[in-house]
């Protein structure tokens, strides 16, 4: 940090002009140059707004109501220690002096991730719109129609290119996807006896270093061998890699036969480009197929984030981990899209899951639709092909000078044996190429989509020396006179794809803008409302935050380039690492993991890796409160814990007797206990030290899970009272955007002694920590390219900022409570009447007098142009409101007016005005569909169904459907898009 | 462009991957690359629509098609010589190279431009969004009301902070408003006797040049004096410079009181971002106001472009040039707003006009209208303070070290005298450091908003050496306490400004993007559909094309840098004008008019200059067909020709005897002819060669109007069938987006001997060109930023491509016209019955027939889906269709759908099936309000009114207003916003 002063780098401006400022000692001069100002944009209430809160909520000021809600015990006491704040483009210009430090090499590397030029078109118009990467998760489908359609076209891509019968909506990355296919293959395939799984040796390191980490929590034993061995092992599955990872292409079909006569569950992992050429796994005979989708579009961004996909046969369909999108009907009838089997989902599995897995990669699984989309199968098959020619000229180049091949066969990966790598690394390094070494000497050269004759030209300058007199030309003169292919006869593939109309109609700039922008115009996002999600902390993703993720120096950086490579991300990582810190208490920071959920199971892991070295391995009961989140539990299974439940009081909170006599009872087992918070009630419950003093009594660390940190950020600290470990939602509290359903990332901050026991990772060693920890993700960093994202946050806002922020989403839910509580029972309250940043709706005696459930009520409130709050969370029947710092009292209001009339609709309801059957709030969402219909005969009229409040009235936004039929979908499921015939009029 | 071949250069790939290809003699190698690849994005139909269109037609071939349109002598023969296409990757490769080659020094030269910060909210939202940029000039304000506005509050920014009664929309750039301005104070001066202009010799250079030029034709004399000698001048009006030109604030009431009692109309040429702290013009007395808004938020983008503002006192209100958005009813009775005061446009006035401005800078004065909301009067006030506390330092420092300063007030600016220039020059190039240097050795300073303390002790550093032992800080302290201020007491300002709500609620960045996506949301564009104005050539402005103009290479240039800080725009200027000589077979581009009209005006003076050379000054008859375009005349007449109408024959062709005869009538006086072609009824008429050789023989010279080059590009150059001049919109056929009514560029190219008499800079002069004539435009290359849009679309299209993009932009208007044809009459068509690139329907008898109106149908398109096509140009009772290239099959399908469906709603009316007032034609369009009124009482279903087509069922955009009422408007002149009492529920 201490980079950040000193003058200003004579020369070019860079985006921004420099504004850094000079360590002045004169406060006044520091002031002139507002500092502050990033603060006002981030935060909603202005200070005329503030204070009209507070004295609706009678409280005199902001601290007296921060004093009011955080137990005295746990308040922090101080400012955090970071820098003053920054303004936008004194933050850009030093982060752009950052990037322009990671140096942006050709990359030949491979290993699962590649070059790709993403459509310009795509770019601009999803990844850099605040329309796409604001929405959230589509859990309400009536207005997430264009990402659900999205979706679809990625499963229908995966689903065609890897010729399987199903496919979901995307992982977290291929790592994890075969961990996951690990354990599907094991629930699936009943009958084995085994408690092995079989991998092959030309597996990418990466992925079997994951497989490792969750192999041993699991108890499975991992054979790695030679793929031919596999007929002679004893497995209840068996990992393939299609091609190899040195490159090698060949028929698989008898292989995994002979494992399904075998009653072996087979699992391919696939290069999706190579699909394009290559025979489909599910026509060589795979039950599952995984892999990564970066390749199609999505920047590599050092690591991440990019969609892995998960393919599998029919018959797997109900025991799919993540997330599916399904074709359905609403309520008039009409196709319509929604996430089939949410409650396979974590919530009913708990304690006896098998996956966490909970969220998915949407905006980049929606960028890899969209570049199949935009391609179609004639685009595809240009660009695969031009790969595989490419490669076949430096293959036969190679050759013909006498280089050992170690493959017979390729698609665009080459493995030189025999070379000098020496001499072959210092002419790479001249030429600024990043080529990959393997440990015996052989050399790797992956080629990709962004590979031209000319960058040909010099790999045989840098892998043959300057003085060959190869010819591109002649070679490919005599390959194509030859007709000379790396992809064995009996793999080439023979069925076609991507034949669907979506993939046919888009192919013009014009076309495929217009498609975006009506699939985006479907979508609320957080550029038309807020979205008051309990527990997801919705709140602004800065449009300066969101710059250098775009930025090359972030985005076209392999995660395997040597480190030296990577200084600009060094210090940025290192640099938010420690704004962690000092955010949290903690010690440590591993940024590994790629979710929240991954998060869990990190930290988890690290804490029985921590006991195991204690000699404390038997401890593995997890104590996890009854109010928790159902990813608590399914992770605590995940890491091998047996869970106990510890019962909360009437108030919602931990019920501390319970808790001492289970801490006690299990007192020789006890692993960890596991808690939320504020808690997921709301509550700054005033028992928390307690809580962590009896788990550490007896012989337990305390895991204090993140989702709720947005009230605490700058106000107190879980490693100061009490927490061993936590991982933070860097896409809640920290400004990620969700993505409509992903990218997150799920850092864990632990203590020092867990410090040791933290993921590492096989490729690129984690420097300045000493763990043996096996990895939890595909890469050292996890997402990388979006962590410039919460630093810039942290930046930009300082302490006094991040400490207003939190103050203001305090003070917003508690104005919210206040105003709604003379309507609708308010859930759970700390000691003082106050809640945190969030507040629990109770609308139970709302079915038992009227008949309309909370569904009703989510739904309404779309009609109002809002997105509902959360449902069902923690408490059924319930609606969990957070309205983050970044709505203005004019949203807010907006928001409790829409809760206050349709209170006042349901007291129609109850009195008998509308039937129970024919009210506006049973038939929400109201579509246009309802609105030009001739024959309106309902007991309310249309502009009160449709329109009901001014704010509507000025700016409308449209479900795109009616009401979605969860059931009937789940009955018929459909995962692929619709046939050609529904495109007929 | 002999830089494009050769090696990568080794290092960093920047934005893209280098994907350049060497150029291998391997023709198979370079088919690899697909580089045609663009191409095919750019055009909409691919080949099997373009079979299907051909089929429709009726002819067996696009090369049969393009046969039978263009009349063989003009026809080109050989396809033009251009690179080889490349790919976006590779173009944009190529481009950053280019723009790494401009040096983006800390400029502190002022004089009119100045480093300002974008708000990332709206660079993202709106300059980066083709929801924003591709839409057209509001003519149909039902569907344009979000930047209609935006344009509102920039009109209401401007009347408050000039303290003026009245603004427009924004003009081109300050000089070309003050030109407007004196014609203005000539127009409506009329007791004055004198033809003098007063200028104030402390006016901006720039500004200077461009009035002696437009003087000169209107037989002005221009009086350049010192402000205090206004007044004893005999002149009709006066324009003053506040603060003046090298910095000097001064009280200017006195002066222009005097002015106005002397019956002299004033005009003051102001920096908007000092009003927020000085006097406002207003309250001083001026009559008008003029300035540059690019400081808002703008990037100078060497030299544009920007929006000028153009303020007045409301007695002028009727004779304002430039567009003006007024406040109306809709047929609803609610607010809704329009262009003001059409009938005012150039059309009425032709050969009278004064003015022949007919478009404005709408995207760049939306941005500085947003700026303004974006901060609103606090925030204005904190950056305002900033620069001027930061100047004032400066100052005070100076002075201390004994440096003398030209005037004793300031407000951002200040002028060094006595200094050691070629001293302080070194040490500025040392810092990379850009200031004015005066002709007389003095040092011009001018600070902005991204002035810092630390850049002020560089200018300390580099004005005074780094000797000097200034402490910031002491200065600061004195400053503050002694109470010293660059602005004396009597100018500072007194009174508030932007105090309406749209200019206080939207500080938040969550709020500000929510009313970004509001108005964009309401504005249909090239997003949602099909633009298909006639003469406009609405084509896609593809993403690559559009990603450099904000690249900071380009975007944070000023205009008057040194020559050698511009490699890569001279470079990208040169290959751009290389290109379009190709294209036109001309002979030199000058790239200076900044609008299709500033072109022609150039264009004709060059003509002028010409002529006086060749002592034939006396030649002013310019003949000009009766279908011309309106603003043909009015330059004419601001270039003091006389017009004199040529004659149509009953096919729209120019009746050639009538040319004939006239050519001879006035063959010692005739100078020009200005055409357009094809012409403006869409005809490639045969006669060309013919009309070009009669006014040739006769002494004149032909002006060819390059609003229709859609049609000839690659097929036909105006420069071989006898054009010796051409203005090109690059807006038009380039690709340069409307950007919902501006900018535009228009630049000319002419034959050799017209070379030496086209524009030249007082400033920047050309170079590689001799050339004495004055300026028209306020910068060398006009809108120099958004050349990079043209430069990347021809460079990916290549010769064939865009030779293809024009065969296929005469396809698509042939099967419009083929398929409409039988339900409309298709005006005017070429000897084989074809048309060019665009059609004309002729909806006159249905007017009689039924009364439907072109205005009904124009509005009743809004319900399909679409935008009007243009009406009344160039018949009355007509609709001009041009569909462009850029459209597929599908989309135009669905447009002559939309079409034939509303000719057979007009069968119905004239069958008697619905009355005459009440239908869904003269109800057009049909507003969600319409919909939700439970009375619905009218002779067809809510469906049909707005759901018409299964299209729209599929996708709906909504005008926001019903039917706009613009004689209310006009009778009823409301310019500004709403007033507070309005939000009001």
């Amino acid at each position: 940090m201490n980079q950040w002063h000193g003058r200003r780098l004579p020369g070019r401006a860079p985006y921004f002009h420099s504004g850094c400022f000079m360590a002045l000692d004169n406060r006044r001069l520091a002031e002139l140059a507002d500092h502050d100002a990033f603060l006002h944009r981030h935060n909603g209430p202005d200070a005329d707004e503030t204070q009209g809160m507070l004295e609706v909520i009678g409280v005199d000021s902001l601290p007296s109501l921060i004093e009011q809600t955080i137990p005295p015990d746990i308040r922090l006491g101080r400012e955090l220690e970071l820098d003053a704040p920054r303004s936008e483009p004194e933050a850009l210009a030093y982060l752009q002096r950052l990037a322009r430090q990671n140096k942006v090499f050709k990359t030949y590397i491979g290993q699962g991730y590649y070059n790709t030029y993403l459509p310009a078109v795509i770019q601009r118009n999803v990844l850099e719109n605040p329309g796409w990467y604001t929405a959230y998760t589509p859990y309400q489908p009536e207005i997430a129609q264009g990402r659900l359609e999205g979706l679809l076209n990625f499963q229908q891509m995966v689903m065609d290119l890897t010729g399987m019968e199903l496919a979901n909506a995307s992982l977290l990355d291929e790592a994890t996807a075969a961990a996951e296919a690990m354990a599907l293959c094991k629930r699936a395939n009943r009958k084995a006896k085994s408690n092995a799984f079989f991998v092959a040796d030309d597996v990418l390191p990466q992925t079997l270093d994951v497989l490792k980490t969750r192999a041993y929590y699991f108890g499975f034993e991992l054979i790695v061998a030679p793929a031919e061995e596999l007929s002679r092992a004893d497995v209840f599955g068996a990992l393939l890699q299609y091609p190899g990872e040195s490159g090698r292409v060949r028929d698989l079909s008898t292989l995994l036969s002979q494992a399904r006569d075998a009653n072996v569950m087979t699992c391919v992992a696939a290069d999706i480009m190579s699909l394009v050429l290559l025979k489909e796994p599910g026509a060589l005979g795979a039950d599952i197929v995984v892999g990564n989708s970066q390749r199609f579009g999505v920047p590599m961004g050092y690591g991440g984030p990019h969609a892995a996909f998960f393919a599998t046969t029919d018959k797997l369909k109900r025991s799919v981990p993540g997330r599916i999108i399904g074709v359905s009907k609403d309520s008039r009838g009409n196709d319509a899209l929604r996430m089939a089997m949410q409650t396979r989902e974590q919530h009913i599995r708990r304690e006896k899951a098998t996956s966490n897995i909970c969220t998915a990669q949407a905006l980049l699984a929606n960028i890899a639709g969209f570049y199949a989309v935009y391609h179609g199968q004639e685009g595809l098959r240009t660009i695969a092909s031009r790969i595989h020619r490419l490669t076949t000229i430096l293959a036969e180049g190679l050759r013909r000078k006498g280089v050992s091949l170690a493959h017979e066969s390729w698609f665009d990966t080459l493995r030189l044996t025999g070379v000098d790598a020496g001499k072959i690394h210092g002419r790479a390094m001249t030429h600024e190429i990043n080529l990959r070494y393997f440990a015996n000497g052989d050399i790797g050269v992956s080629l990709d989509e962004t590979t031209t004759s000319a960058d040909l030209s010099i790999l045989f300058d840098v892998l043959l020396g300057e003085e060959h007199d190869l010819s591109l030309a002649a070679l490919d003169e005599e390959i194509v006179a030859r007709g000379i292919s790396g992809i064995p006869d009996d793999c080439q593939r023979q069925s076609d794809f991507l034949t669907h109309p979506t993939f046919r109609r888009y192919r013009s700039e014009t076309e495929m803008l217009r498609y975006l922008k009506r699939l985006e115009n479907r979508d609320l996002s957080l550029t038309h409302a807020m979205i008051p999600l309990g527990s997801c902390t919705m709140k602004l993703n800065a449009t300066s935050e969101m710059v250098p993720v775009t930025w090359p120096e972030f985005a076209h950086i392999h995660p395997f380039v040597p480190r030296d490579q990577t200084v600009g991300y060094q210090q940025m990582i290192d640099e938010l690492s420690a704004f962690l810190v000092e955010i949290t208490g903690y010690e440590h920071i591993s940024m590994q993991p790629n979710s929240g959920a991954q998060g869990e199971y990190a930290g988890l892991v690290a804490i029985r890796r921590y006991q195991d070295a204690q000699g404390e391995g038997h401890r593995d009961i997890c104590l996890i409160p009854s109010s928790a989140h159902g990813t608590n539990p399914a992770s605590a299974a995940m890491a091998h814990m047996k869970v106990v439940v510890v019962e909360c009081d009437d108030d919602g909170n931990i019920d501390l007797d319970d808790l001492h006599a289970k801490a006690e009872k299990y007192r020789d087992t006890l692993s960890a206990i596991m808690l939320t918070y504020p808690s997921t009630h709301g509550v700054f419950e005033e028992g928390i030290r307690k809580a962590c003093r009896l788990v550490h009594d007896n012989g337990g660390q305390v895991y204090i899970d993140g989702a709720n940190m947005n009230a605490q950020v700058g106000l107190s600290r879980p490693g100061d009272f009490g927490g061993d470990i936590s991982h933070l939602n860097l896409h809640k509290t920290f400004c990620i955007p969700h993505g409509g359903g992903g990218p997150g990332m799920g850092p864990i901050g632990v203590k020092s002694h867990l410090a040791p026991y933290v993921s590492n990772h096989v490729v690129t060693p984690l420097q300045g920590i000493e763990t043996q920890g096996g990895a939890v993700a595909a890469t050292a960093y996890g997402s990388a390219s979006i962590l410039p994202i919460s630093w810039a946050y942290i930046k930009m806002m300082g302490a006094r900022g991040l400490r207003k922020a939190t103050e203001l989403a305090i003070l917003n839910a508690n104005y919210i409570a206040k105003r709604l509580e003379s309507h609708y029972p308010i859930l759970y309250k700390g000691t003082n009447g106050t809640v945190a940043h969030e507040c629990i709706i109770d609308v139970r005696p709302l079915k038992t007098s009227s008949g309309i459930s909370e569904e009703d009520i989510a739904k309404r409130l779309m009609d109002y142009g809002f997105h509902a709050p959360t449902m069902s969370f923690p408490v059924p029947g319930t609606l969990m409101v957070e309205p983050t710092e970044s709505e203005s009292r004019y949203e807010i209001d907006r928001f409790c007016d829409a809760m206050i009339a349709i209170r006042e609709e349901i007291a129609s309801v109850e009195r008998g005005d509308w039937p129970a059957d024919d009210n506006p709030l049973v038939r929400a969402p109201h579509t246009m569909a309802d609105l030009m219909d001739d024959h309106w005969e309902r007991a309310y009229s249309r502009e009160l169904g449709a329109f009901p409040s001014k704010a509507v009235k000025d700016a409308k936004f449209w479900p795109s459907v009616n009401r979605v039929d969860n059931v009937y979908g789940d009955r018929n499921l459909i995962c692929s898009c619709p046939s050609i015939d529904a495109y007929r009029d």
